[in-house]
């Protein structure tokens, strides 16, 4: 078609402001840099390891998610078919599969009535935002360094994020109430606190219970909806602590729920509990039958093939995730031990190299004494074969400059070795 | 969890304005309305024929979709694993096998990088909205009446919808014209016109050939983005025509596609074809790799699961998706026949009730000399057993009180009469 000319006239400036922000190139960069340079060693994704799954599994859970509509749910063959086949309940299908998770595994009691399964995770953020964004007013907080799905997705209904410093308990209080008091001194009205407690990505810091206990405090004491969310609570070396939401007596907390990393990446699977009272003028209601009306409009509802996949893995498993990661753990332990070690073997000697020690999660974060961006990125990529993600897309663009994370949990012991091989070569060049 | 209080204070005036929008309810009730009421014959839902499709199909095309993966992309079947298990490509993975399909079925030459395969076609709405929204003045149009998920995507990035005219020919120039000028005027800016040029929903209006090309003309004479929408163009009588993205030799339209209906609902697979040039600063672009930056955000990637079960339908039926519905057509064509003959043997000789004759899509609009509303639909569910859906839900509340939208697509011939049955007893018990 060389006759096609462009006439529409469309530049950046334009389209909506979100597109100029670095947030949103940040999330494609983890989602896709990988498959930009498959030669390289990548620490970059964090991506759960997939090496024990195999295509016939997908078969089978989908027959076995059958196979429980038609046992438990009572549901005839065509009936069944028909739930996976067509569209289907807005809030999800496998919310009592969820629910059932969610009793097993965290000790939460989770009414199936406010739980709305989403597109991953970014769906579920993206819903609880564009609800609580009523006013140019409306802000979120959330703990800096920070997952940037919350702050992407913040961008795209105009909802400032405001950063809350981590400090040694995984949130500094200090910092929360000065946010908070500035925030409302210059009429903003906080909305949200955005915390992951368990092995948080990328700062692999976990609360303690007393941190917990009292961030459910404050936050009740300061009108604040707490966003709970916990991809990485299972994964961890030692005795798990209960989640916010285990311990929530007073509906604060919206629980944001991820099954990329406890069930596979490839269904896009999420989902929020949300049991606060929303009464929508007709009657009481949740407020997750509100988000669920964004989400009919946004998504209209989660593939019920998707769903059955996840589904079907729950039913397997007696519907524990602790139990279906079994294998994985091990690995994820083991890679863990094995990235510390490697990173003490080769610069324990190093004054200018540090390191945290998480006990979970898959995350480790190293301090360099060099400036790290998007062309060290590069650079390492191309002529060191090794990825890594700059701790700065964290950060919001305010701080991180020094920073690495690595990511162990895709990789072989033989592929860690290697690629912190090439790192050192890395740090090596750059202090040259 | 009797101790457990809500002292969170939401209401919906704390909540996002769209939280109060009819649309947004609109769409639930078109998904779920069939489940509220399952004893009702529904000529209320869209919904696809789903009776030829099985579990094994799904099963055997995420094979097919497998080993087109190893065959044509050269994939080892360890790579073509984590093409499905794992996060992906954030525009899709089945972009080749979409642009094959229109070049197949539609005589479109889509460049693969323009494609970006989406959650069902309202992620490809939202998508487009969301990056045309950049200021508070920045609305669409769209055909009115309309599908609501167009006026509800809009209101989730609180950008006006405005009504233009059907009239005869599928969009009335005149106003067309009109609303551009009086947009203008109070310093609206007009980015974009939605329109379902082939058996549109819910008009069942097809436009012609020379009215799609005056559509063309005069969007460019008035710098206007057509965002085109196809959902049914398969299902017709007679010859298909151009769709307006096979006219297009100006970058003028943005090409939305479903495979809901072609494909299988419960896949949630859409896409958009976006092939505008836009500069994102560092170089030359399309406006397809700006909406991939927030579906990025939004969703993270369409589930490659999903995706493997539409590319391997695309893969067994060579592309074609006319192939590939060739016996559902003609359950389409024979519900459409039974449906306009039952109106035609039961209304035939009453001058108040009168109906289109569309010859494709799902939809049939019937006139009666009464006020439709959501009461009448409860009234007529409970007490007739009979579903169908208010028109006033695509008229955005401005017009339609007479009217009502029947769709026959799922139903068996029996079904149809009976339902008809009914359908003629709701109206003598309304005049009477």
């Amino acid at each position: 078609m060389t006759d096609v000319t462009d006439e529409t006239g469309l530049d950046l400036a334009g389209l909506h402001d979100s597109l100029a922000d670095p947030a949103l190139n940040s999330i494609i960069f983890l989602n896709e840099v990988a498959d930009w340079f498959p030669e390289a060693i990548s620490f970059a994704s964090g991506s759960p390891y997939s090496g024990l799954f195999s295509i016939d599994d997908l078969s089978r859970y989908l027959h076995s998610y059958r196979a429980y509509l038609e046992s438990e749910c009572e549901l005839s063959g065509g009936q069944a078919d028909e739930l996976l086949f067509q569209y289907g309940r807005t809030k999800g299908v496998i919310h009592r599969l969820i629910a059932r998770n969610l009793a097993v595994d965290e000790g939460i009691e989770a009414d199936p009535e406010a739980i709305v399964v989403t597109v991953g995770c970014h769906e579920a953020m993206y819903l609880v935002l564009r609800a609580l964004r009523a006013r140019h007013s409306d802000v979120v907080l959330a703990v800096a360094p920070t997952y940037m799905g919350l702050t992407g997705t913040a961008r795209l209904v105009d909802m400032p994020a405001l950063p809350v410093a981590t400090g040694e308990l995984g949130i500094d209080f200090d910092d929360l109430a000065g946010q908070l008091k500035s925030a409302r001194r210059t009429n903003l009205r906080p909305r949200a606190l955005y915390v992951i407690p368990d092995f948080a990505n990328p700062s692999g810091i976990t609360m303690s219970l007393p941190t917990r206990r009292r961030l459910l405090d404050v936050a009740r004491a300061e009108g604040l909806l707490l966003l709970e969310d916990n991809p990485y609570g299972l994964f961890g070396d030692g005795r798990r602590l209960p989640t916010l939401k285990a311990l929530d007596r007073h509906r604060q907390v919206v629980y944001l729920g991820s099954f990329a990393k406890t069930g596979l990446p490839g269904a896009r699977v999420g989902y929020l509990v949300a049991d606060q009272h929303v009464s929508d003028g007709r009657g009481p209601g949740l407020f997750a039958d509100q988000l669920a009306k964004l989400k009919g409009t946004l998504t209209v509802n989660t593939s019920p093939i998707a769903q059955a996949v996840i589904g079907g893995k729950l039913v397997e498993n007696d519907f524990s995730l602790v139990t279906a990661n079994s294998r994985e753990n091990v690995i994820y332990r083991r890679n863990r031990r094995r990235l510390l070690d490697g990173l003490a073997s080769r610069f324990g000697t190093d004054d200018t190299i540090s390191w945290n020690s998480p006990d979970g999660g898959f995350f480790v974060v190293v301090t360099v004494p060099f400036t790290v961006d998007d062309t060290l990125l590069e650079h390492s990529a191309r002529s060191f074969g090794v990825l890594w993600t700059p701790m700065r897309y964290f950060y919001d663009g305010i701080d991180g400059d020094n920073q690495i994370r690595l990511s162990c949990s895709r990789l072989t012991p033989e592929q860690i070795e290697l690629g912190l091989d090439r790192f050192r070569d890395l740090i090596h060049d750059q202090r040259a």
